[in-house]
């Protein structure tokens, strides 16, 4: 019997911009401004958050790099264009999306920076209907990069110098997740992944042995071992396919020693049951038959509170292999990063103050363009917080900074003897990359940098401390002022 | 002052293939393979999940589409070889490697079809090489897709034939995420999608109207509902801006009257604050304006569990956009399927079964090619449960099929006057794709069809029925033959 073939069915149109990986909602505002004839207002948002994920005392800020790219690369193809006409978008509004290309300017943290809640990690600035079209794509490529790297950062807090390695791709959210979750991670301070895409796309060391298959397909260890060790010199061999203690450390040992230097035993590796006793078990093996030097993998969903506990059992495992828990941030799967405008050029051409007023208080955007600095104690080289004033004002040139709390305003401090450093650069001005997009090993030593600043009680796995994120007085009165404008106005409305 | 421009630095190789979008102990296996000389014996590999996610009674199956595409493509480009090679792999064998295609057979459930815990979603049979290749990438595409069409079901079920709109794209785990995610929601019976892109793609439709930004950018209600209402004629107005019942709802009104005909008012849409309150005053205040029409959209971080207490308070929201909790599946980001090696051509070239031991008894693997049947009772239309059973096996002849508990064996029934409905389907034969795949509305439909034979119990929210998932008796035989084989094996190896 011969069988039909099929082809798989073309897709209405290719997949060829990310133009339209943005929700429907910008396209009709952008309708809208461009039909008034004020698309080219110039606007300007920031993007923030409003709580640090997982309940740590700081965020790694990720994806400045893919954002980049994307902003570089921006414009409505012919297919995007022949699709919204389908979509009944008129001819001219499609001929002016044509035209449009990212052409503002983006002030950005560092890839790498820590960042905190309420503090905006970019802002950009652009003709109104540009920077409306591409929130959608900055909030998602942020979030999550900026989640990973938060995720992985935690888990290197409680890791230590130990190697750690990225061993999610199948547990990721599909393939863009796996590739730049694995760059967050090893921002953050992984060694390796086993992703072989991410090796060669981003330079990231790979690394990886055997599963459980290759143990099941020769159907005995010791001949699947062997046949591992003839063809590889560097040996980590999986111990748990049928009896990690009886079966699998034992045969390791067995062909290590028959190897002896032709192959380099670099250890084993644990992928499920009690690893702590598991691991003592093994090293005890390991060592009695001489193989002090190798290393004992371990993995099967871990992260930094399975870690801290197998730590505190006195597991012996010198190497991680962090799956699921970190490529998806398991326990908090999502940033929610927001992306708001905070001024907006009026019909006169000023800047205006924009506010979002809400009935969740933290829900009230604050207003005004703002820089932000991180304030260095010179005496111990530690931060004091961060403050955030408005564009004009001059934190670095005051003798005494007062920095009090956003919500329990009476609680401040002054600070002397201090450096202000700011933490947005430019990174794109008027469309033209103007900043050096550095290596990923340099973003890696960045991150361990910053972390020097903290104090231990900003970075410790349960119940840090709450790092001070203050607004100058006056960024703080211009929030007021607007507020009160927005509830006078209200008021007037349902009076009249 | 001129500042220096930049360019984007050039990745080391092009990202032109997914055949490295696997893990590296793959490739080191599939080295080990071809230099023993067994890479082309035949091998079969299962995909199943141990446990359905969200505590659901049951899970839908998506990603076959995509999963079909990925392997017809599937071959090392040049710079994957080049990437290779520098990373130390021998010239023979990246020689080999160029070679590879899929040439296997894939047998599979198609997309849509419900599938629950310890049961076969797809089955490959390949040579061993391009079995072990593909295994990370058919895993990281069958367990995010399976992962959301489950979790919109999940909604689904709350939400009854009401619209729902998928809203999360910014919270996604990155761009494939988005575009995916939105599909398989689709799949399970969402109606439309922010996402443009996905719109595009796909053919979903798409929705979205206007952000706070707009109202911002206007700084004024009235102004920013009016300019809307002027350039689009399908209108669904914000009003959570600055005060929702004293500001947004009575602008929304007073913006509709003024348009009358002009415009087509289909409602108003609530995005924070306390949507059940604010539901009901806005139905109110819409049915007195005589817009009893005007439909209420709600969105904020939505999911079956708040909708379902929303409904319990009698909030009036007729259309529900569900973002972040459905889009990452924020309570179970991940779904753990595996792919496991059940059966492997030996030296004679006679299939042998395989077995994966564990000290985890639900990690053990079941042996063997096996078929999986849905149950249906004639008398009424729906399932008994779902039969597991040996691929020679012919239930569907039998008068009276004896279905066990797989865990508590002494648990049984018979059942009569049935019809054992096959589920998996020859998709890939030989490397040649043998089946039509279905249009997207299609497999939405196919959804549908498939939750009518489940009985309710199986479909609730809270504490589902567990459906029966039975091996025949001659499976389990079998599996309980090749544990004690194992074990004799391991016990041999220690007292010797």
């Amino acid at each position: 019997m011969t069988r039909n073939t099929f082809q798989i069915p073309e897709a209405p149109y290719p997949d060829d911009s990310l133009a339209l990986h943005t929700d429907k909602y910008q396209i009709n505002m952008t309708q809208v401004y461009w039909q008034d004839g004020i698309h080219d207002r110039k606007a300007v948002f920031e993007v923030y958050f409003r709580k640090i994920p997982f309940q740590n005392g700081y965020a790694v800020f990720a994806g400045l790099e893919r954002l980049v790219r994307y902003l570089q690369e921006f414009r409505f193809s012919d297919s995007d264009l022949a699709y919204l006409k389908e979509d009944g978008y008129p001819d001219a509004f499609l001929e002016y999306l044509k035209s449009v290309r990212f052409t503002g300017t983006v002030r950005s943290m560092r890839e790498g920076e820590l960042v905190f809640a309420n503090e905006p990690m970019l802002r950009v600035e652009a003709p109104l209907a540009e920077a409306q079209l591409i929130e959608t794509a900055v909030l998602n490529i942020i979030n999550f990069q900026t989640l990973i790297a938060t995720k992985a950062s935690r888990i290197k807090q409680i890791v230590g110098d130990e190697t750690t390695m990225e061993f999610g791709t199948r547990r990721a959210q599909e393939l863009d997740a796996a590739i730049w979750g694995t760059r967050a991670a090893f921002i953050a301070g992984f060694d390796a992944t086993s992703n072989v895409r991410a090796g060669k796309l981003f330079g990231i060391p790979t690394a990886g042995t055997h599963a459980h298959a290759m143990v099941q397909a020769y159907r005995d260890e010791y001949a699947a071992f062997r046949k591992y060790a003839e063809c590889h010199t560097d040996c980590v061999f999986l111990v748990d396919t049928y009896d990690t203690l009886r079966s699998g450390v034992p045969t390791a040992i067995e062909v290590a020693k028959e190897f002896g230097d032709r192959i380099k035993f670099k250890g084993i590796r644990l992928d499920s049951g009690d690893l702590a006793y598991l691991s003592k078990e093994a090293r005890k093996m390991l060592d009695e038959a001489g193989f002090t030097d190798a290393k004992i993998y371990a993995s099967n969903d871990l992260d930094e509170h399975t870690i801290l506990n197998l730590k505190a059992q006195g597991a012996k495992i010198d190497v991680w292999g962090i799956g699921t828990k970190l490529i998806t941030a398991y326990d908090q799967p999502a940033l929610g990063a927001v992306y708001k405008l905070i001024a907006i050029e009026d019909e006169n051409g000023e800047m205006a103050d924009t506010i979002k007023i809400s009935s969740n208080p933290e829900k009230i955007s604050t207003p005004g363009r703002k820089r932000v600095f991180r304030i260095i104690n010179k005496t111990n080289g530690k931060s004091e917080g961060d403050y955030i004033a408005l564009e004009h004002e001059e934190p670095q040139r005051q003798e005494r900074l007062k920095m009090f709390h956003p919500v329990h305003t009476y609680i401040a401090k002054f600070v002397t003897n201090f450096e202000a450093r700011e933490l947005h650069h430019t990174v794109i001005e008027n469309g033209d990359l103007v900043y050096r997009l550095p290596a990923l090993r340099e973003i890696q030593t960045f991150v361990k940098e910053n972390l020097n600043v903290l104090w231990d009680e900003y970075k410790r796995l349960l119940n840090p401390a709450e790092y001070p994120v203050n607004l100058s007085q006056e960024c703080w009165d211009n929030k007021m002022k607007r507020i009160e404008e927005i509830q006078e106005k209200v008021n007037r409305r349902v009076q009249a």
